[in-house]
């Protein structure tokens, strides 16, 4: 995917008018102050506007023009595109909307096929335009940043232009910026590739509102932060809540919670809020790797180490105290007074060199991070203890962060920290949950799922919505799933060697895609014990089938009870299937107690599925209780997680209950859905 | 409390090296460069120091001093209090440290022993000492803030620091600040009472990492926000939580849930960090009360739109749509392409006059509060969007919150809206969330509990370190709790007419003050049918109980089995009794699904809790489901929360399990504890 026409163009035209006030010449303000040229103003008057010679037409301008950015009403922009095209121009940025946002689709349509006619490639329709800092190309309505190594993908204009304004307030520079507003060509997928392979750029931030093809998204993601970070903002949650699933699964599988499940199956952190990426993200510009999640506090005052500390709970971080070893090694150079657990309190007296060997020797000795924290007063300076912080950082290569505040000076130590690798927050607090991001992606990062798993796929053949009972069961019986087999009955006279095959005591189930709900009309017989009470039961059920589509009966061996656990997948509209499991009953119903993953999972993940349930205790002998068979349960888990993909044509399916058992976990029930 | 001396002094001195860096030196230059005046220095030498006129005693100063500064050697303190009593001081901002807090009690009680001699009142020792602005008094070693109605209360120093720093950034001026230090003499409680009446002060806020005398500084909180809110940060919840009680409900009752909940109940907001409570006070010192919850959010761009509806999840903040009446009114002025769901999105093309009117119209009609926001261009202007939501909101006198960003004229349009009652936050989540504290004030301040609750108190004769199981459940009944009453029977001839009064089934158990745990010994007995059962097994008890001190046995009627929920009480540190309720078992033990009040409770509370657990729906007919009788349950829970006052020897007590029946409910055993 070459876009150098359109991030690197030599030569810039600019459609729209260019009257005062008018987007033409608030562009090319925006172009011409950036530093960029030559840019041409292309209008029916052929006006020109500060540096940018005018003209009717773009074939009339004699010089080579790579991208043109284009403001005019929407129903000339496929025109434009047209001419533009002729003249050989590969980018374009179209401003201009009123396309499909505003359901012209065939506007759109019709400009999307001129664009390809020519091999333009194109952000927009319905955007804020785009920066790209090396370049000092900055054709956008929004604030532009400094340059640096983030690069922002927005699907908002105004949250883009909120991202560069409050880029510059947090010292965080800016590889390139695009807003692409309709994504018709160049959406967040595509921009997402582009800026794995730009070395202008270190780290990738998203903000999205929905993510369209959900699976080759990921595919891209988890392709992206094997070597760069991507840190999103997927807003619309409480929205995304509402688009709640029909059946019973799909329920417990929140919308949110899928995009959630998505980002970190590939590797991606989530932020809260734009302030939240913006701090990640300075965090990931200026970091090394981190190799582990021990972290050290080294503070001048109580109050904000304790609120840091505060604020690793609930993160990937760790605070261990140091050893007795290493405690000893700080006595030499801290006085008495100083605090040596952790936080390492050099309290108010701490000097520029107390902080240097700390952080110095806490690093290499056991610490993998480390947050600094500097409360100075207004009389004193800040920089010294700076230049030391950063001189630590820098031996010693592991991850600080830091929060320095108050001090003659401050101004100069924050920016000498947020531009030497040892970057500075708001707060300790906020330090310390941006360094928290650091670990987490290098431990997401370890095992981000493999998104090109591929299956052989089977086809499902009945006229029904959804699978009998017994397809369902045997489906998943051929599949290798562990549930426990059925046998299909369509004659009384089949029911004896079912009964042998199986054992006593057996199950017998009516079969009637008629009837939902067996129980209720006296279609479900547990606990027989022979033969002849089994035929028996088979001709009451002929009866209660009579003119309901009888087809006969279904037998099951009767499995001991035991734990009940519920497995399920469905298919979500982004992101496809997903799996999800909890403990039955009022655990997943009341208590909401589920994890969900994107299917398929293997039993690793599914292992990491069942260790977050708050029910996890339970199953482990938590009290001197049982230790259950959670690697046969994982096995199950993943192996159920796979049959969508399999059966394409199944939309949801779910066991309840599995029972789970101290040797071995077994489903009991099956319920199969098609598309 | 007169602290006028303290506060507004007329005439200071300064104790300390005046010789350049030095503490002495630092405060007169803080107290001149704040604008006060007149100024003393008091040094061996009698060193003036630029406006301050060098002493080598107080009592040499003609002038009257009303306050003292002292930064002197914490051994000399005791001396120069005396001599400032001697001179009329009634004031001390003690900075020096080295006192209790470094293990010098001795000094810190001669120190003040002399103060209370001389009726000095003093912040101290081991502070960063105070500022009042309107007084231009500043005594402090760190930042000063601009003037404002906020009074900041810190036990740390730094954190006093960085929120003086921090409050300049947010744009929250303060009325004082004091920094307490060891508040040997004024402490958290007692300022708050100063500042409860203190005309200069309309938001508290308070730092604190312990809180001393809970008891005490409950009963001034409860007062306080009567009339003015209060804002708390409470750090270490860490450390705090380590604080684990030692049985079983203490366990549950962990420390930083109990400051949550004594702050709930006194009506205050607890805040999460210096930023948050900046925000929170931010809201409060602008904005009228609410009257409810409804909140329209106004926006120009979708995306931050969506963001507050994201961040309005879980808070007291409810999002309803207008009603088809108030969109017909909006649709008057607004265009057709404006959004008139909630958030109302006025769009890009927004005009000052539309954010003015639809706001007017949207809280006027439908809504209690309001956020505002307004995303601009860099080449807009923000102001005349900013004069009209100023006005909007002054015209409905509801609170509105803001979240202004990019303008070419930002900086005035923010500093608008913070000083015209619209405040403006970093982003629209931050707006929203302390738009939020503002609301669940008004809601917390309806149902302040009563601090001032007393009970009639009785003594518990025994010799044991706990109850016996049936005299916990005499005193229980005696008391009107309902409990499954017992008879005690220490003579086999007695059983008999215990079993007649019971009725059967009965149950029989062993009484032995060394036999804890009843079942492993044999010495339960269920569902007797007979007296001469009964008898017969009180004969097997006595065998049981030979030579273990055997005192007889207890009778019960076998009471129907039900839901099984846990009550029990315990007594906290800080803050004394305090009382859990949640479903018995698992849902206690291992899913950690308890509520928790500081004790008493009334009904009310205690329905509160009950709704406040996450099993809440199973006993309120979830899914079809029975109705259980959640009032008598609330009941009992109101009355058992009494007991430790009645009682003041309890430290803890149990009730596991109490039944709970579709009428009624009953606790089947219990189990008390002694100080």
């Amino acid at each position: 995917m070459n876009l150098d026409a359109l991030f690197t163009p030599r030569g810039v035209a600019v459609y729209g008018s260019v009257k005062p006030g008018k987007m033409g010449a608030i562009l090319i303000d925006r172009l011409v102050e950036g530093g960029y040229s030559p840019v041409y103003a292309v209008n029916p008057k052929a006006e020109s506007y500060r540096d940018a010679q005018g003209y009717d037409s773009i074939l009339k301008i004699e010089d080579h023009i790579d991208c043109v950015i284009i403001a005019s009403p929407a129903k000339f922009v496929a025109g434009v595109l047209e001419d533009a095209g002729k003249k050989g121009v590969k980018g374009a940025v179209i401003i201009t909307s009123g396309f499909s946002e505003a359901g012209y689709h065939d506007l759109e349509d019709e400009m999307d096929a001129i664009a390809q006619k020519y091999g333009i490639r194109y952000i927009g329709p319905n955007c804020a335009g785009m920066v790209n800092t090396k370049w000092n190309f900055m054709p956008t309505l929004e604030s532009t940043p400094n340059p640096g190594k983030l690069a922002v993908i927005s699907q908002s204009g105004a949250v883009g232009g909120l991202i560069m304004g409050m880029s510059k307030e947090a010292n965080v520079g800016v590889s390139k910026f695009v807003s692409f507003g309709n994504g018709r060509d160049l959406n967040a997928a595509k921009l997402l590739r582009y800026f794995k392979d730009d070395p202008d750029t270190a780290v990738i931030s998203l903000y999205a509102e929905n993510i369209a093809e959900g699976r080759e998204f990921m595919k891209l993601l988890a392709e992206t932060t094997k070597t760069k970070p991507v840190i999103i903002i997927k807003s619309g949650r409480t929205a995304s809540g509402q688009r709640a699933a029909l059946s019973h699964t799909g329920s417990l599988a929140g919308a949110d919670t899928v995009y959630d499940a998505a980002f970190a199956a590939c590797g991606a952190i989530r932020a809260d809020s734009i302030e939240d990426m913006l701090d990640i993200s300075k965090a990931f510009c200026q970091l090394p790797e981190a190799k582990g999640n021990r972290m050290a506090i080294v503070t001048n005052s109580g109050g904000p180490g304790v609120m840091s500390a505060d604020a690793s709970e609930h993160t990937v971080l760790t605070l261990p105290e140091p050893s007795a070893a290493l405690k000893d090694k700080l006595r030499e150079f801290l006085p008495a007074f100083a605090g040596l657990a952790n936080p390492i309190d050099l309290t108010v007296e701490g000097t520029p060199e107390q902080y240097g060997k700390a952080i110095e020797t806490a690093l290499q000795d056991e610490y993998d991070v480390a947050v600094v924290i500097d409360i100075g007063t207004p009389y004193l300076e800040a920089t010294p203890i700076a230049q030391e912080v950063v001189r630590a950082a820098k031996a010693v290569g592991k991850p600080v962060v830091s929060n320095f505040k108050v001090g003659n000076d401050i101004d100069q130590a924050m920016n000498l920290l947020d531009t030497n690798g040892a970057p500075c927050f708001a707060s300790a607090e906020r330090a310390v949950r941006a360094l928290s991001k650091v670990v987490e992606y290098s431990q997401l990062k370890a095992k981000v799922v493999d998104m090109n798993r591929t299956f052989e796929t089977k086809e499902i053949k009945t006229d029904l919505p959804s699978l009998l009972e017994y397809e369902a069961n045997d489906l998943c019986y051929k599949y290798g799933v562990s549930v426990n087999h059925c046998i299909f009955v369509d004659d009384k006279s089949k029911v004896k060697a079912a009964c042998e095959e199986l054992g006593f005591p057996i199950v017998l189930k009516i079969v009637s895609p008629q009837i939902l709900h067996k129980s209720d009309v006296g279609g479900v017989k547990v606990n027989i014990k022979s033969v002849e009470e089994a035929e028996e039961y088979y001709d009451k059920m002929e009866k209660i089938g009579e003119g309901k589509d009888f087809r006969g009966c279904v037998l099951y061996h009767m499995i001991d009870q035991s734990i009940e656990m519920i497995v399920g997948f469905s298919t979500d509209k982004q992101f496809g299937p997903v799996v999800i499991c909890g403990m039955g009953g009022i655990y997943t119903e009341i208590l909401k107690d589920v994890s969900l993953r994107i299917a398929p999972v293997t039993e690793t993940q599914a292992m990491e599925m069942l260790k977050e349930l708050k029910t996890w205790p339970l199953l482990n002998g938590a009290r001197g209780g049982k230790h259950y068979d959670v690697e046969a349960l994982a096995k199950l888990v993943a192996k159920f997680s796979e049959l969508p993909f399999v059966y394409p044509q199944l939309k949801e399916g779910e066991f309840n209950p599995v029972f789970i058992y101290e040797k071995g976990a077994m489903a009991a029930d099956c319920r199969m859905i098609l598309k």
